[in-house]
């Protein structure tokens, strides 16, 4: 028997935005109906860091398995990535594994994913400008998966440091084609979708810099005690999660629902229901839309069905024996 | 980054049983002291089959990781096994992935080591001989791992057909160079240690056959409605589990705690808590006692975590670009 093995800079080569979008929108779609199974992410604590297990199966796929992924905040200081993730795809019908993958970039790109189909469904449909909070490697893959949806004009990006904002801005200009502007949080949140990927445990955005009609993507907050925008902001807006049992301990509105800023009746919808057609999308020019993204294994299951698929027909990859 | 891939075939050549013993008794003796982390395996489920993710935390060991494995009874009729494998080890320091393993012989050889534990601290230390109810993988490695830690004399090995037994019998006797025989499950049931594996969903062993001062490896038992024993086995015995929570609902004792034959109260002991010393083990020649053995995430850690430490040491395994 034989397992394939997949390195992190072939899942970059195989793993092109735009499928990536398809693959986990059809994801959220089977979520939203009911067909997916998806137990709870399994947490292991280790002193400067976790890890969690993130099984799920996809009947529609044909296709399960497991990510596992960490996160150490202090890596960097050592050279190492903040987060790797391995990914381990099986077979439903024996249980066989099929592939195993480097997942750090799948992980980045289903992420992306997961933003621009909010803003699919949620963002005004004539949207242009992208502001950006935060400026690390979730930025990147946000910029890079609203590009594919979106004909963006401008996009301002904001981080703790005008420096890096602007190394991201020069880089991401150049690859992109697009006028990038690196600037202040609040000149950023006067874009037309607003996306948050800052590890923040304090409110980053204000409620008055947020203007009627703007879509906002917070992707941060994925911990108890997260948190990025202004609670008064998720209660004037149309609230989407990925999963509520998820977001309501580790998503953006954890802290506002522990503290009875916000409750369960708040939230409008899971973003599979928006998608499936089982509950509205945006309905008018006005309201303010926030998508709180915790990160959900259909989305890397559904990503790593796409890599695997895509690795057989190209014949790249290495054939271990199992 | 690089990551080292270990194939079944090294797996086997790595893990010697009375290595793998020392290393799952530690585990057992960290899980009885208090200081291992192992959240409840995740299931998912399939039409054919189902899938587990186990992960594990042993700081003594300064190692991680989660264990994916199926159980799909109808794969032996398309030339699969019912059980593969695959482990993802960690380090907890960096998050990073150090490993990716083929684990299916690691659990036949993690659960025969946790069957030769408890016989060491339950059986009888002048047993002598062994009796195997089922007479598949997992009796081969019980039989393996008894025989490490007692001078068998005999092996008698009972199955469902007679001719499977008699297999049994001869391969493992021309292994082991122990006289064994095949025989009725009544006749294997009068050994000083009897050992059961089979995927029973009713009781195998009668009462009648157990005689005083006899010790029980349940094995076969590993999810609801499983049992191998006739539960007044149970009433007339002393009773370690590998951990109640696992055992509850998944162990031999699951039916009869739910039939109400059997409660919480007459469990003894988690074999942790034997190996740590903080409960006694057999305290004379005539009590029965039963180990029920589910098969716990922190075994495959540690022998994970051993099979590394060997393939580094000895420089077997590929190294992979992460």
């Amino acid at each position: 028997m034989r397992i394939l093995w997949l390195s992190g800079r072939e899942m970059e080569a195989l793993l092109e935005m735009g499928e990536v979008i398809a693959a986990v929108e059809e994801a959220f779609r089977e979520h939203g109906l009911g067909r997916v199974q998806m137990p709870p992410k399994v947490y292991l604590y280790f002193e400067k860091g976790d890890l969690r297990a993130m099984p799920a199966y996809i009947p529609s796929l044909d296709r399960a398995g497991v990510k596992i992924v960490n996160v150490h905040p202090e890596n960097p200081s050592q050279g190492l990535p903040t987060v790797m993730a391995s990914y381990v795809l099986v077979s439903p019908a024996t249980g066989q594994p099929l592939a195993v993958m480097n997942a750090t970039y799948l992980t980045d790109a289903r992420t992306g994913a997961a933003g621009a189909i909010a803003a699919k469904y949620l963002a005004r449909q004539d949207s242009r400008t992208l502001g950006l909070v935060g400026a690390g490697r979730q930025a990147r893959a946000q910029l890079l998966a609203i590009a594919e949806l979106f004909d963006l004009e401008r996009v301002l990006v904001a981080s703790r440091t005008l420096s890096s904002a602007e190394r991201f801005a020069e880089e991401m200009g150049k690859e992109l084609g697009v006028d990038i502007k690196a600037c202040e949080v609040r000149e950023a949140c006067g874009a037309d979708i607003v996306t948050t990927t800052t590890p923040s445990r304090k409110p980053v955005v204000r409620d008055e810099w947020i203007r009627e009609g703007t879509h906002i993507n917070a992707i941060g907050a994925d911990a108890p005690g997260k948190q990025e925008l202004d609670p008064k902001i998720l209660r004037r807006a149309k609230i989407v999660v990925d999963a509520w049992e998820q977001a309501k301990h580790s998503g953006e509105i954890n802290v506002p629902l522990r503290e009875r800023q916000l409750f369960r009746e708040d939230i409008h919808a899971e973003l599979g229901e928006v998608v499936a057609g089982k509950k509205p999308g945006r309905e008018s020019d006005e309201e303010i839309t926030v998508f709180d993204s915790t990160g959900l294994a259909i989305q890397d299951v559904a990503a790593a069905a796409l890599a695997y698929r895509l690795a057989r027909e190209r014949g790249i990859g290495r054939e271990l024996e199992f």
